[in-house]
């Protein structure tokens, strides 16, 4: 019997393959995405595409209001910046930024990890070709693990938990290269930080940049929809 | 002026002494309290009444439904035991823990923490007359700290987080003596696993035998309201 764990899933490219690479190592994956005031629905649709595609029969949706508290261009306070350079998106932490996201969305996974008897939870947090975001640090995955583990109830009984960030070290060319090995269908998922209602990338975000420099540099195109044709 | 700090306020004796504890402190207290699938809305109302006392301007209630994962007493699957003794109470972790619950409660906070600029969170939590709940130990609180301050922007930066824990040491029955000598009304809150629709607390749940002791150790009588009349 394949050992339960929590997989977090936006639907992106990096969740995906993290999904993808959760299987291949033999869990079973039970996905959590989360509503946060993202400007659409379009970025769930796609989460739960690839979870579909996946096989995943256990995929919770969790409603959470980060608007509430404001203070970020993704929760629809600011506006997305634009056709930015590396060095620009480098150079200190974009306003893209939502307030300790990552450490909600773990927090969430930590309870149903603990009432699913989970003992891993994997996350594609990524160090390498966008490193302005504190919690996608390795270190700060390994604190949270550490907290984790003085948490709760499974953990005070003895049944530690892991965090697994399969693509913490990997380009985002790497990435692709592994999700299509894994048999990985890019085209269901959504990288874009504004997505269009129809659920098309704008493909001048930052995000967007990203992941289209990882296809080229992979030597592949990007087979998501773009609002200007891709 | 006084610096900001989010105050975890559940509505319970606790959290409305540590409310108090922090204004004493000079901070200047923002109020943050949750609906998580507590049977009563009577709960929320005792920390808006808490809250109003205190004078606080910005109280802001998070909707979370942990429900969605079940595992515990206090979401609502699960009987709450009644009539406990003291050695049964602390002889496993009860069935009242929600999981992850204060891992949680700490995200959120620490996301308006870093938007408000506040370099403090004040968290009620209690070693000492009841150290069933894993997530209300010191040290979680130190490793949650320590996670927190490689989450945010804010502590990138330079802005160290503190999570204060004023009672943690503290037994019932002084930090109802320190309460009362900050001047909290202990009749506005409740601690009840079960309250009625009225807002009346059981007095048989291991949270009202435990505020019922306290008070009856401080050589008080408990000013809230009980079903069967206090």
């Amino acid at each position: 019997m394949r050992a339960p764990a929590v997989v977090l899933l936006s639907g992106g490219l990096d969740s995906a393959t993290a999904l993808a690479v959760a299987q291949a190592l033999g869990l079973d994956p039970h996905a959590m995405s989360f509503r946060y005031g993202q400007r659409h629905a379009a970025e769930i649709d796609a989460a739960i595409r690839v979870a579909r595609a996946a096989g995943i029969e256990d995929h919770r949706i969790v409603d959470i209001d980060l608007r509430a508290f404001g203070g970020s261009a993704l929760t629809g306070d600011l506006p997305v910046p634009e056709h930015r350079t590396p060095t620009e998106m480098s150079s200190a932490i974009p306003v893209t930024y939502v307030p300790a996201r990552n450490t909600i969305f773990l927090s969430f996974a930590l309870a149903w990890a603990e009432v699913l008897g989970a003992a891993d939870i994997v996350i594609g947090v990524n160090a390498v070709d966008y490193s302005g975001y504190p919690d996608c640090r390795r270190e700060f995955i390994a604190a949270f693990q550490r907290m984790a583990n003085l948490a709760t109830k499974a953990a005070v009984e003895g049944r530690k938990l892991t965090i697994h960030t399969p693509l913490i070290w990997l380009s985002k060319a790497d990435i692709i290269r592994r999700g299509l090995a894994l048999g990985v269908d890019y085209g269901l998922t959504r990288s874009c930080y504004q997505l269009d209602p129809e659920g098309r990338s704008c493909g001048r975000c930052d995000s967007c940049l990203i992941r289209l420099k990882g296809f080229a540099e992979a030597g592949l195109p990007d087979p998501a929809p773009y609002a200007g044709g891709s």
